[in-house]
């Protein structure tokens, strides 16, 4: 039995690593923190827990942190690298959601964040916890940092095209759309149902925390720097990121539908959460809603020599959540589809 | 391992109890069966299944069907009853969520179905498959009929003031509000997107074929005649339904919401799915997305005299699939939760 | 050229005001005022204003507002109160569609408001300015206390029944759904897209505020105090609101559909916004969004002897800045449905 | 008074005309015809017209069509063709919202359409309904082609870039969001609420229909032919279209935001409709609903040269029937603004 923790479980990543993390037998969720529902019933703040899970919130300085195998933080950006530290130290493995550890570069994680790091000891010992990349590391990992949601469908829609180096990389584009949930549960007018239903608009055109992230992935796939014209858009619906991702082909190589797809095939054969649609196939959210499922497919337009891929995943499970199981899982020996192999919800 | 059949899988609650069947290891879907997708992968028609279930479609009259132990009915009314005689003289026991033996009365089924009824011979063997009422003759029954989604909630809502003989019974009302799954997967345009979204109205004020469903089963309740008002009200979602139900306290009966609510608890303390919320909380839909639970709570208006009573389910799963999955659990002697644990996705 | 104010014009009845104002010839929005947004352009707070409104919001206390002909109040509860009297002192006539004066019992005002009234003398001053009811006092207001949404909608369906002694009024139910818009444009986490969209469920069950202004004139149609219970629902929409109402025939009164259909149609005869549907049809919100319409259907349950009536507007115009501009017109004597007959936009 | 007639007047473009028309002093909606609704009132069909517009749907031969002034054909593709010679000799100003006329090389469009053209004689007369491209050629016009949903907001975005010969027009990206209206009022499974709603997916990756029409477009902007992949989106949501444009900065070509900004404010100072949002801005969807604007922001990427373009309309009154209105307008001489003055509603 795994004894976990979770730092900060309210809002949606907590609720839904709580969906994953409490039918499992071989899990144990034995201390969940918050500092402003402490002493309240977990099931009062999410009402479908309600007989599936019986716990209160404990303060964030909860000794009992300490005694678990492992700690998940489902906090917001900036409060992991504060007491992080201290959990490792007590041999307990961390699996933070948020982007305290996702960026190697020190320097351009502070001007993105506009904050000083507080734990720069920690930086490069921290395994970005993407399986499909850094399975191996994450095996004997101490701190995971979970990938945002954007990076994790753009990663793995462009990652086949650079690892076989057949597009140019100086004007990649990553045109990417998101439900609502992927703002979080924060009280923020924007997010209303009444500002965001019923619309769609691109945001963060001046620059998304999620770019630098990008970047450093698709730097190491490529092997070199790659230049990314990134915008999100918000997408009336609450779950779901689909990335349509349009790549120049490397001018002299001819590349067919077919290859690409054998490609990509061939990429995530292995992959149990990486699913490459059918030529013809185009994935809609939906088909992955509530699943750690990443569906992808992948087309060739000739008139413009353009790879187009489209990724589509659940923002807060193969997004966040689900993949931060995936990682306990692989850290901790188990099956990794343990817990994970839910099926979407549809319609 | 328990074989089973599904007639006619290619709506809403076909791919819901595919849902729900598929992952278990003591139930094997063996055969799934549709006039127009014959010979075509399930996971073509539902994307979600993809790599989750490896069966195709055939025929609607597949010998297979009579060598499994219980067959699914998911057919439109007036399909099941011109193959279940065949299946249940072949030993098969046959669960039908369509409407076709929840009626008792013969005259008045052909009335609301505008057909004749083609086994009349099985409408009184047929039981009907709300547990919350029939766990004991479902055990040994070769015929269910599951309840209708409206059904399923009106009659959880009310059973407890009936059996107790609390409020008056010529004034019953029922405003419930449903998302447009109910409708089924048909291309009609009221259903449409366009058509249904951001907008709510109410239909079949001229009757609803649910209705004398619903008065049959407060009748049983009630020992008596009861007379009811039944309006729905289609609600810009896709699944769930919420029952506001009004019932007059009976001249003379003093109660108090606590009473009330003690009476609720004492109903249903036993109902693995049945959850009682308590005073002042009240139920939304989306807390039970997925789940196949209906939750329920009591409010008590001392201005009017009239009991308030709220009753929230999935109306794909609790008012239809996961409550023919509990039926076949029922049936079959597996514990009742099996396969129908699974927690509300939320947001 | 009637000069008009608008003071707290930031929110969703604010930028409705907006909307149906700025294409007037006959009016001219002279100021507009909000603390927050001092100095700001309209068009930055509301981007569908652009190019047609070109003025910035100025500070609550702009002296402006003295020289206006009518100034609208779109603040919050407990706003207008403080400042009516300075304007009506100035002769301006002020329009408010918070609910400060709408109820005339100042103690049960005070209990459901929890503050004590700040203009308690003009409690009695203001009209009630539901049209329907007294356009007559209208015309020579100097200060109006605009409806509630759902007061409006409540009421409309019920007036007839009531004015003309059809229904026992110790039972009268109100089952009403509103969109989102209603909670107005505040940052509340209940209201996110997330937490809202995708679920129906009740709200209010131990009192509403509307509750009192409803009875209030509910009493006044009856001539006598009625018997209410009135359950609001949170719907996933943004605009509309659906009042589902039930009311039992007087005792030896026998009613049919179509004596019912006729006194709703003589008592709306003359009446530009309010639409008595055909028998056999219902109302759907959608059918009325952006206008100022309330639709409205009757049908009789000869089963329990109930009648059941649909009221459908949009709450942000009917039910709140549309009504308001009706006052505006029956007070200035200009055409009642001046800049009042735009088209619901459908879908 | 112009006498105008609608063709085929059932779906979604046939009742924003008849919003857009109906309360104007200046025209007069003479005759609609609908082959299923013959006889039928126009308000059954649509409820929103009730009290607004009292006329009758008639045949589609009704010879009323030859005494009007103008006809819109609000038919599928393939009508128009059948029928608009006799108009047209009959002296009749035909305005076509359909693809019939739209492309000039009729091979292509035998090709996109599978059926052979039924007056190619007029592909080269009929007027490609532009404003901002095609002005005085619509004032003398016979037939009016109206652009397509996709292809305006497409061509809008990209015109000011190719026509100052800024971008690599090898590799020009349109990658499309609209809304389900976009899809008409068919009752076709996939755009039914509960399949469409909650996700959104990539269509037509083989080929969309639009492509050659934008196309088209582009080359006369460009004097040179371009290569384009367009990619289209369906988004849950009813109105709106965002297109997101990607352009490559032409080699050796230095711009920046600034000078981006003033070549588009330039190209559209002019334009009505057109609405070129400030630096920093990007438009949302909902801001114009129900409105005939096209809200466009320009911003560029140096990290990867390329020019980012969003351009935001409503499909069916910029995208369709307000374009189709626009341009009766400057048919007739009248103001370009009459009757499209509406204010987006919002929220």
């Amino acid at each position: 039995m795994i004894k976990v923790g979770i730092v900060g479980a309210t809002g949606y990543t907590g609720v839904e690593l709580l969906r994953l993390l409490s039918p499992r037998d071989d899990v144990e969720v034995a201390v969940i923190t918050s500092r402003e529902l402490q002493g309240r019933a977990v099931s009062e703040r999410f009402p479908n827990l309600r007989g599936h899970l019986d716990l209160c919130f404990s303060g964030p300085d909860d000794p009992a942190l300490q005694s678990c195998d492992a700690v998940f933080y489902a906090t917001p950006h900036g409060v992991a690298m504060h007491s992080v530290a201290r959990l490792i130290d007590a041999g307990v493995r961390v699996i933070d959601l948020s982007a305290d550890f996702r960026i190697k570069d020190r320097a351009l994680w502070e001007s993105w964040y506009k904050t000083d790091h507080a734990s720069p000891e920690l930086i490069n010992e921290a395994v970005y916890g993407l399986p499909e990349v850094n399975r191996e590391a994450i095996k004997e990992a101490r701190l995971i940092a979970v990938p945002g949601c954007y990076p994790t469908a753009v990663q793995l829609g462009f990652l086949p095209l650079l690892e076989n180096d057949l597009v140019e990389t100086n004007r990649l584009i990553a045109d990417a759309k998101s439900g609502v949930s992927g703002a979080g549960r924060k009280a923020v007018e924007d997010y209303l149902l009444c500002e965001a239903t019923e619309s769609i608009k691109a945001y963060g055109l001046a620059g998304h925390r999620h770019h630098p992230e990008i970047s450093q992935g698709l730097n190491l796939a490529a092997n070199s720097p790659v230049q990314l014209t990134f915008v999100p858009h918000l997408t009336p619906m609450v779950r779901g990121i689909l990335a349509t991702l349009y790549a120049p082909v490397k001018t002299g190589t001819s590349v067919t539908a077919e290859v690409l797809q054998s490609i990509f095939e061939a990429r995530y054969a292995n992959e149990p959460f990486v699913d490459v649609l059918p030529q013809g196939d185009s994935p809609a959210t939906r088909s992955v809603k509530g699943s750690n499922k990443c569906a992808i497919s992948v087309t060739y337009s000739s008139e413009t020599e353009t790879v187009v891929v489209l990724a589509a995943e659940d923002n807060l499970v193969k997004g966040a959540s689900g993949q931060a199981v995936q990682n306990l899982n692989i850290m901790f020996g188990i099956d990794e589809l343990a817990g994970l192999q839910g099926i979407a919800l549809l319609p």
